[in-house]
């Protein structure tokens, strides 16, 4: 029996609760902008059943998010609550059972006294009569919600009020910049006058002054209050405020925020290098909320492509699993499975790896094994969806995404069965811990055989990479940047090829990447292949460029070559100056620099291969399951306290060295 | 284009909704009681499309259930509203697109002015980027819904004021007779002093009176009210009031019921049958809601074995399609299709049947083929479930119903692989007509190789009857009137093993049906043999006796044998007294006694097979799809009137006679 009380709801659903609240919160012109994919809800109705043996009579707390009927085995009414959610049980043993109504939340059950509720409880959503057949029950989710007085879902933010650091009057507008890049409500004092306030939110200062133009705006009628909170989150450096009717005395801004905090630190001898690491940390706070959005602007969207990354951000800073688990349970959703992720193929296969990321790192199996069917019937429609050559690739129902950039995403681009096979790999792998053995050797399967399909079709000897695509089974001459790197950082390239494929990727032959979401990808992959000094060097150019431009946060797009960094989608304000994979430094520097990485799931084994990337100092820390790796390299001597009791490998200078746990090692 | 705006949605979505928040208005001693199956819900979230050709710019009134974002091809930002809901559309040919958030109703349009919403719109749950593409689109779901002013699910019931019949003081208890069975809410008026009042439900007098064990009740605080309406709709004839610290002057009631009119009549020489036909029209009229429920007070939900009935009874009372439509629309519910309807075997293959029988009735082509896709996946499931023998049985994630009574549960009910013959029959039929030719084929084979199997395996010539169930394949001596009835009625017996079996049902071999449920079921399949004296019988003396108890609506359960006509389930008041099905009469009289049935689809052709069923006199009106059937049977004479422009066909004293259109017909 669990130790202390938590809520309990049908697994995922409050994480499909919360990640569904966030889908339509976004707003263009003060216009709902919803996604255009499904977005699914939690069942309405939820059973809940315990068997219990009490010894004596006992009251016990049972609380939900709705309505509640609570019975017991033998009994034929409803139990009824002897005072506000209290009800008395009477000694013995039965199966004490709660169904729970609420279809504005998620259902959820909170019961606390001789009995608690916790995962060691089943649910059904879909319960047979005769209340002791357990066909359709599953264990009960949760999340380490301990207060019944929290409902799952509120009290997720913390908040701090923030006052704008300069402000002036321009014609009729009163103007403000807050410093940096925030996200939370306007707030007005003051109020005289029964009119309207007009608040245009700029990411910049030209889009909070284009009233016609700006993203986003609130139109306020003051309908008598003198102090006045927006409903409304959202993004913005900058306010425009124009009163009509009416007059205020201050504004203020309360910044809304998850209440995480960082695990990981960074420092070297490259303020530049550290300064990006600072403002990268602060667009992935920023991003981290329900679940992980895409930008806080714009699209306020969990896009699957973006989650990957920050899963992957998230280990080497905040380290905090529901966060992941949220963003996964989300994006995965219910039947029917009849459409990609997003409906974007890359992002389907994303959705695999990152929960292999996550299981690597966090270990939960548990976790996997709720998802695991679900991640089956989503697989299954991938492979319905395979053209007569075995590879997947778009059609009416769904899109490539991959990258922005000049690429034909017509036929069968290889970087996408790249990630197909990554994806059957992930499944396979999950299949055989979870026991499921024969579809497990069903995916390795079907793997194989993609696999040898993608060398031999896609790889050209002559120039030492991988081509773009093939339409109608024919490959054309077209090369891009993309399989190459997937190639390299799956680990799909040995000896010659991977070493003509590193070459490639660093020399000028294909087209470069211009968005800090496919530079991840690329960076990584030469990672992998220990290109540190190459990451380093692009970073600081790359990133150390946005903060050149005043970059406060990191931004969605960036193209050196570009003069216009405001507009896109044909809008003056369209461009995400807070988007998340902007901040994927974080991974590089925690991943490839620091070098920490695990080699057994939950890092039951881990690795350490520090690379200097040319700096002259290294000093960080890097959480893992247990406590954190603390590394220091100075003057060519490195310095590693291993705050854990897993086993640890260092590769340094060639040597590998056994780390000792919670000892200082230094070489 | 359509000629009057209509609200639209989802397809099925409205209906959808509407059943489910029915599902979920059952209380048990003031305690929700929610069923045990999933109730799938609306799409939070729908996006409307039309292509569009304006001559001229135009004002289009574009409403929603929720919030909207009106789009049109072209434009990169969402059209703002000229005036509330009013939005000017330039001149021109384009896309409009309207996305729906609607997570607490169901998200629906409503456009008029020069484009006005309607059937011929197109809606998706699942929009892929780029908005022209039509991948997930269907056509909008409509229910000549056409004031922009009522949202869907809103209005949806007519009110009367009810006085009681009789009062009395009994203790400290007010009591009080409405004089029939009713529904609705309670209103108490001239209150005095804070404290609560405390009603309890009856639809006897002793379970009014029973404030301990009556299945309803409320608890309202005054709350310094002089005048409250209760919130939640209660079905009673009696009532029981107790004040504590307050008083009050009046209570009365107010009867909520569905604005629909009897479009049939039945009179004839016998004053207990009429009296029945009566009370049916009234007991069938409370139950049919926004649904088909079973009962009003118990269970409040909808069964589809008693849907079916409704549904059969609907073509010879009210003939209200939407009704029909919303019932199996709701009952069939969403995807993942991975249970039986309501849980129940039976119910599921009753689902097909009912749907084959509304097509039959009411044509609708349009909705058979909205419905088509999901009534696949529900068979495909059903198809997997099935045991060695390729027969259904019961597992643990289902169950049997058939009917209360004492009958084995176990292995492979005869009655059951009847139903589910008929089911595919059904499904290979929808399969044709909406050419999809190749998974028709696949039913009829189905069920050509299951009908084979039952007569060899169920079929005992021995007795002339078949028999009741295999377990394991192996048949026991087990008879019941089950398999025979539906048998019967499905008409797949001939010749002698149809004769024999008549015999067997009007015989005392088999146990005896307590339910009026199994006994429609029973007098339809002898109706269909003709034998319509011993319908009338058994109607005059089982209904005939429930008002001779004292009945004002029909019941449940009546075994006259039992002297216990209250408790049910351990419960002390546990029987329903208002039930559907307990109105079959409906459907016997109009369908075997006046004898109306459609021939084709949509009654483009129909048959008149009257008999007097031992009555002197018989005389009413049967609706079909353009008018009605007027049938006067007196002194051996028919007069028959068709109001018509079917082609019908009268078998009349052994004759085949055309039925002329719109004109008298006396022989």
């Amino acid at each position: 029996m669990s130790t202390t009380a938590q809520w309990i709801w049908y697994p995922g659903d409050y994480e499909i609760y919360l990640g569904g609240k966030t889908a339509y919160r976004r707003y263009r012109r003060n216009v709902i902008f919803p996604p255009s994919w499904r977005v699914d809800r939690p069942y309405q109705c939820a059973h809940f059943f315990k068997d219990i043996c009490l010894e004596k009579d006992a009251d016990l707390l049972i609380k939900s998010t709705g309505e509640q009927q609570v019975m017991i085995t033998g009994r034929v009414y409803p139990l009824q609550p002897c005072k506000e959610n209290t009800y008395s049980l009477p000694a013995g043993t039965y199966t004490l059972f709660v169904s729970v109504y609420s279809p504005d939340r998620v259902p959820a059950l909170f019961v606390d006294g001789a009995v608690k509720s916790g995962s060691d409880w089943n649910v059904s959503e879909n319960m047979t009569l005769g209340y002791s057949k357990t066909a359709y029950m599953v264990s009960a989710g949760t999340a380490e919600l301990t207060d019944p007085d929290v409902l799952p879902g509120d009290n997720l933010f913390a908040y701090k009020q923030l006052a704008p650091v300069y402000d002036e009057v321009i014609g009729n507008k009163h103007f403000y910049d807050f410093g940096q890049e925030t996200f939370g409500y306007v707030q007005i004092s003051g109020i005289e006058g029964d009119g309207t306030i007009r608040i245009c939110y700029g990411e910049s200062r030209e889009e909070a002054l284009d009233s016609d133009f700006c993203e986003v705006f609130d139109l306020v009628a003051t309908d008598g209050r003198t102090d006045i909170r927006l409903e409304g989150s959202r993004a913005m450096r900058y306010l425009a405020v124009e009163c009509d009717g009416c007059t205020y005395q201050d504004l203020s801004f309360l910044y809304e925020y998850l209440p995480i905090e960082p695990k990981s630190s960074f420092r070297c001898s490259d303020e530049t290098v550290n300064r990006i690491y600072d403002v990268a940390m602060y667009t992935f706070h920023l991003t981290a909320r329900e679940v992980f959005l895409d930008g806080i602007k714009r699209d306020r969207w969990a896009w699957c492509g973006d989650a990957y990354q920050s899963i992957l951000m998230n280990f080497y800073s905040f380290y905090d699993k529901p966060l992941n688990q949220r963003t996964l349970t989300y994006l995965l959703g219910k039947e029917p499975f009849d459409h990609h992720i997003n409906h974007i193929i890359d992002y389907t296969f994303y959705w695999y790896i990152a929960l292999y990321e996550h299981y690597m790192h966090f270990g939960d199996l548990e976790y996997i094994r709720s998802l695991y069917p679900r991640a089956k019937k989503q697989m299954q429609y991938v492979l319905e969806t395979r053209n007569e050559f075995g590879f997947v690739e778009h059609n009416d129902k769904t899109w490539i995404f991959m990258d922005w950039g000049d690429f034909s995403h017509e036929g069968a681009l290889c970087v996408e069965q790249i990630l197909f096979h990554k994806a059957l790999t992930v499944l396979a792998f999950f299949g055989e811990l979870l026991e499921d053995t024969s579809a497990a050797a069903q995916y390795k399967k079907e793997a194989a055989s993609l696999k040898k399909k993608i060398f031999a079709l896609f790889w050209d000897e002559e120039r030492g990479l991988l081509l773009h695509h093939a339409v109608d089974g024919v490959v054309s001459d077209e090369a891009t940047r993309y399989a190459n790197i997937f190639a390299l950082l799956y680990g799909y390239l040995k000896g010659d090829k991977k070493r003509r494929v590193i070459q490639a990727l660093k020399g000028n032959g294909m087209p470069p990447i211009v968005t800090p979401y496919a530079k991840m990808y690329e960076l990584a992959a030469l990672g992998v292949a220990s290109e540190s000094e190459y990451i380093v060097d692009q970073i600081r150019d790359y990133w150390g460029d946005m903060l050149e431009q005043g970059a406060t946060s990191f931004w969605e797009l960036y193209d050196p070559a570009s003069k216009d960094q405001f507009s896109m989608y044909g809008r003056k304000f369209g461009k995400s100056y807070c988007h998340a994979w902007g901040a994927s430094p974080l991974y590089l520097f925690g991943r490839f620099l620091l070098g920490v990485s695990p080699v057994k799931a939950a890092y039951e084994e881990y690795e350490v291969r520090p690379h200097l990337g040319g700096l002259n100092t290294l000093q960080g820390t890097v959480p893992l399951i247990d406590g954190c790796i603390d590394i220091n390299i100075e003057h060519g001597r490195l310095r590693i306290v291993a705050n854990t009791d897993k086993k640890g490998v260092l590769f340094w200078k060639g040597k590998k060295i056994d780390i000792p746990c919670r000892k200082e090692l230094v070489i």
